[in-house]
């Protein structure tokens, strides 16, 4: 095994570190900390998995914490017309009064086990790919359920380093879980979406839920206490969370790629809907209500792409990421086992390029963006259906295969309204987007738009389209291809006509997709093959350890660490009360009673992605000092790896969680079981 | 001469024609109608000329009918901190209580004379064309001052046809003018940009000014008397105004290329703009109310463009422009003498490929794309009067020439505010651009960031720029060439480090096209030596009447020709009454005693364009019966030709003017003075 700091220098206090796997001689080294068995073991029995979120027992009694954020979900589920929750919040003044969330489920991590021998052993060399997989699929079933009948606990059988190794999870599940208290969301979500990914900040997104067992809190022995002065600037401190995904282990020719063209033209298309959006709203007050969802996740998407490719336009970034493929394709050139592994590289970088050719062309047919209308979804479900239903389930498009049916009908049949301005308008744009993209002496654009203008074309199919009634939809769908064929409708016309070009497109890529599957299985076997796993795996909703310091942001345009009670009242008065920046009468009337200095949010350099949100942060000594909420923009790019610059992970700081427990909310009984 | 048709097909009532050359053959065929020399003449007495607008005499004694946008910029002017006239209106009770207006002009085109012969005769045929230009100019010059001392007139000789002729244009002017009555803004551009160039509109857009002589109300015998019931759906009307500049001459190659690459290319810059000033506006009231009028512009130039291109996208728009281009150069080529016109074509077309080749460089560093910050502009505007003023004036950029030195000045030490975020947001956005345009390994991108990401460098600059400083950028004005070498301003570095670069490109752009409009002159000559003066010429501000009907939308969207003020009033409460569909007090008050029937606005097909803003819409008797205020979107098209299908004038009507005189505003004197 190669020493894994020549191969693969990490960068200052980067990782999300496998329990099994922690960095311990590194903090050792860099901060003077020993990281005991104990110490982890702790940690690890006080942080809970929610579904795509993390979470942290806080006192003996199954109490949880975690963000707002992520249990607003729930939280506007158990809302009713009388009372809601998520505007107003909710608190249980007596353990009876929580409320229980029916369908949550939480798990706690109890052991982690190793059983890539196991696998490996169960597929055979000479099997070939489909029946490794199923091999691979069976032995997995096997071990889940057999460590599940010895231990009763929740076993999951993970993939760490693409395959390199597997490991058992075994979870304490709980699956009866109540709400005990949320603040309001205008607290909890100050700012709103101008506010997001940028710092300072101030938001008070945190809530309790409580696990329990056979109808009583559950006895949670393991669970953080909390330090109310939090930690200092410059302190060590770590977050244990469930981060999802990141795409780290990408070549460089694909950063490059994401860099100079998956997200420049994503932000092109972003930009467009936006201002079509913002247009539409302007025009007429219902519309801005009915777009607003669209908008708000409109305006986030284009933020993180924004923030995503600022990451990637940082020089320091992709010098490190060449740097450290130069290593590692030198160590793999000089060994013959792994020269194929270096070639794939080059591989990749040759796909892409491929990709590149034919992208518009896919976006355009295949994906759509030609046709911005829901009518045409919904037309070109009902044509492949009825072309797919014809093949056996093996060899249809997957999405068109029995074991999607459900979910297929679910969306096709769905009541939800249609505008029909708004699809003139949006289809409209797209069928402009595709004349400025194909030309207009394309054939098929030729054929598209049959002589008529991109705006006359829009008004006429969707004046003309009868898809907008279910009833016509569904009697399609059960008619097959004879109704479709015969269908005067103009969208299916429309989407039979262009079907042939779209599955072209698809296929290649379909092809380079799996081309660079491929190559990138090659680099991960020799990559585990030469590292192991001395560097932490890309992450994958298993609990990781990320250590870092609190820190604010460098010159030449630093902020400070910390923001306070007084800074939320100046934003709020700077932006006179006007939503995303306002705050309920009841804080109003009582916020007062809180020192304007107490601390509320502050930010920290550890390594964070999405699923870290509701992570706990503790001190050395194991103290809950922090409730991870965020990242900041430049934290984004943590997808294709750490940014210590600038990037920083965004935290509620506990004092300002007990202020607002204290004197707005009041919460006795709450802070009596936090120990307060 | 060739007969018109057969070269240059008109579309339906097409056409902006000169007064000295008026449809008349065209309206006595299509609505059998005969245009009398009487007739054309009272109109043209009645018309009045704005500076880039228009209006009409509507009484004896001088008093003008204009748009209120067309009079905004004097209303604004003649407010005070006490009195917002354009806010709340305003209205001269009694004579005297009319405002002076100084510094406005206004004229009335008394008599066109044809001085073609004349102006070439003064140009020999053997002079360079540095002396034929200073020839026609001179000539020109000896024209206007002796038809000047002659009739007392305000004289200019116009060039038509891109010089095929010369026309003498003699104008009454009248320099002492009065506000006499002004609407409240709310009423004059209610629905503000979002119902700008849509339909149905309902807006007040008009005011009233009088034109004064000696101190006395002018005499006017030429004015139109007004018809309050206005025009019916289908009635053949006039428009008599002075639109500003078409280029209907473009050759097919010029607007596939403005349909294929400009239009496109300038929307995404600013579908990104917009987006940009949105989301620095949601941030901060304070940014929201700085960024207010920029984001009005961005909008408002965003729909404009947008409308264009969807015009050109129009296959039948195109179509007819192939078809008689196609014409018009088979007659070229089959004639010796204009062979070299119909060669031009190709020249326009070879050129445009050159142009498109060299776009991106010219508008990243020649255009400052790249640099999206108001430093930019002045540190290059710096650089280059460094550079400049050391070459003799004629071989100087034209924009550094000591002619436009006044004015370079004024804008290089303007003290307007500079919003140091929004610069820092601005500039790394534009970079950002430069990135995905130019791609990061382009040899000058990467001098330009020095190993930086994009936002690294603009917070690096804005922060250490001093030329915010007007006292700064006086110094190195006035330090020449020596300060600016000696300047260690970031920004100053950086226009000094692109300057090559930038001038390079803009050399190859500017060779491009001349090689252009020489290419195009060729064809003005051999089409007016084709064609003569049978069709009208593009427009130039001189007086032009257009004839049209009547008209709403056709299916399958259709829209009626005409709105009431039940319909702004449905507008008013569907949108709430939040800005811009608010009204003031007083309308609310008063409006109620209006019928709710009467009619506010309308469409027509009249061939117009910017300038019309203003014109008075006559019928057969020569009365006014409608405003011109705006074209709907499928009419801004009209630049490069008219759009008969769904190109829209839109107009106040009389009823609407005088309902709310009489009831809102309670204009006696005026009503009287219009006859009722």
């Amino acid at each position: 095994m190669m020493v894994v700091g020549m191969v693969f220098p990490l960068h200052a206090d980067e990782g999300m570190w496998l329990f099994s796997k922690p960095p311990v001689e590194q903090v050792k080294e860099r901060h003077d900390f020993e990281i005991t068995p104990e110490w982890l073991e702790h940690l690890r029995k006080s942080s809970v998995r929610f579904g795509g979120g993390s979470g942290s027992f806080v006192s003996p009694d199954g109490l949880i914490l975690t963000n707002h954020h992520v249990g607003a979900g729930t939280i506007e589920r158990l809302s009713t017309t009388e009372k809601d929750y998520l505007k107003d919040g909710f608190y249980a003044e007596n353990l009876e009064d929580e409320l229980p969330c029916p369908g949550m489920e939480l798990n706690v991590l109890m052991s982690i086990t190793d059983v890539t021998e196991r696998v490996n052993a169960a597929v055979g060399d000479d099997l070939t790919a489909d029946e490794a997989v199923a091999a691979r699929r069976e032995v997995i079933a096997e071990i889940e359920r057999e460590a599940g009948k010895e231990s009763g606990l929740n076993c999951e059988v993970v993939a760490m380093y693409r395959g390199g190794q597997y490991h058992l999870y075994q979870f304490q599940r709980y699956s009866e879980v109540k709400l005990v208290f949320a603040p309001d969301a205008r607290a909890a979500a100050f700012g709103g979406d101008p506010d997001n990914f940028e710092y300072p900040r101030y938001c008070l997104d945190f809530c309790f839920f409580r696990a329990y067992q056979d109808g009583k809190p559950a006895k949670t022995p393991h669970f953080l206490k909390w330090k109310e002065a939090g930690a200092e600037e410059g302190e060590l401190t770590f977050v244990s969370g469930h981060p999802g995904r990141t795409n780290r282990s990408m070549t460089l020719a694909q950063m490059e790629s994401m860099r100079d063209r998956q997200f420049p033209q994503g932000l092109e298309r972003m930009y467009r809907v936006e201002a079509l959006l913002r247009a539409w709203s302007d025009r007429d007050l219902e519309n801005a209500r009915r777009a607003k969802q669209s908008l708000v996740g409109t305006q986030n998407g284009r933020k993180a792409s924004q923030a995503r490719l600022d990451g990637l336009l940082d020089p320091a970034f992709m010098d490190r990421k060449r740097e450290s493929e130069k290593a590692l394709r030198g160590v793999m050139r000089a060994d013959e086992r792994w020269r194929a592994a270096d070639e794939a590289h080059d591989e990749i970088a040759r796909l892409l390029g491929e990709g590149a050719e034919i992208s518009v062309r896919e976006r355009m047919w295949e994906g759509g963006e030609a046709f911005g209308t829901r009518f045409f979804g919904m037309a070109r479900t009902l044509v492949r259906v009825a072309e797919e239903s014809g093949k056996p389930d093996g060899e249809r498009l997957p999405e068109y295969q029995e074991s999607g049916r459900d979910s297929l009908e679910h969306g096709l049949f769905s009541e939800r309204p249609i505008h029909l301005d708004f699809e003139t308008l949006w289809l409209g744009d797209s069928l402009t987007v595709m004349c400025g993209k194909l030309g207009v002496d394309d054939p098929l654009v030729k054929k598209v738009l049959d002589g008529k203008s991109p705006r006359e074309r829009a008004v006429e199919w969707v004046q003309g389209t009868e898809l907008g009634d279910v009833k016509v939809r569904r009697r399609l769908y059960e008619g097959g291809m004879e109704a479709i064929r015969e269908s005067g409708d103009p969208l299916i016309r429309l989407a039979l006509l262009v079907d042939g070009e779209a599955r072209k497109w698809r296929e290649k890529g379909d092809a380079i997709s799996e081309g660079i599957s491929q190559a990138h299985r090659k680099i991960a076997e020799a990559r585990f093959a030469m590292e192991g796993d001395a560097v932490y795996p890309d992450a994958n909703f298993t609990l990781r350890l990320s250590y870092g310091l609190v820190r604010g942001y460098p010159a030449p345009d630093g902020v400070a660490a910390f923001t306070t009670f007084q800074g939320m009242q100046e934003r709020h008065e700077g932006q006179k009360g006007i939503a995303p920046f306002d705050l309920s009468d009841e804080w109003k009337e009582k916020a007062g009673a809180i020192d304007a200095g107490v601390r509320l949010n502050f930010v920290s350099d550890h390594d964070i992605t999405g699923g870290n949100s509701g992570s706990p942060m503790v001190n050395r000594d194991g103290e809950l000092v922090g409730l991870i909420f965020d990242s900041n923009a430049p934290g984004l790019v943590s997808d294709f790896g750490y940014n210590g610059g600038r990037g920083r992970a965004v935290s509620v700081h506990p004092a300002g969680m007990l202020a607002v427990m204290r004197s707005v909310y009041q919460t006795e009984r709450l802070l009596k079981e936090l120990g307060f």
